[in-house]
């Protein structure tokens, strides 16, 4: 049986860089990944609240809230 | 052609967590997955600093850099 991630964000840079960079690169045979825009779909920022999302972009798999930052490289 | 993942930690429990929960969650058919402990591999932290790691722990997917931190689920 799948394990449940769900992704919420909020349609930002970050939020895109970690979407496309980082939640589709999960496992597939493992995860039945939903994503959440939550200034889509405000109903839902009480669920993430009370899942422990503090922020966005978070991602959500076995009930553990990842809080993801990009960061970008120092200019030199 | 697999992609480069790198995660960068310290050992501390929010790394182990973002290790065992998301970071081993990645896609084996994608990507070659390097695990550094840069406490144990100091000689390592100069080309973290240098590929944009701010803080750990830290997970590079092809050049981008995705900061990690896990959340506690507020006490009612």
């Amino acid at each position: 049986m799948k394990s449940k991630a769900t992704f919420y964000h909020a349609g930002c840079p970050v939020c895109i860089d970690a979407e496309q960079g980082l939640v589709l690169s999960l496992d597939k045979n493992r995860f039945n990944l939903e994503i959440v825009h939550l200034g889509e779909d405000e109903a839902r920022i009480n669920e993430a609240e009370n899942a422990g999302v503090k922020s966005v972009p978070a991602l959500i798999l076995d009930d553990t809230v990842f809080h993801i930052t990009t960061g970008l490289q120092s200019a030199i």
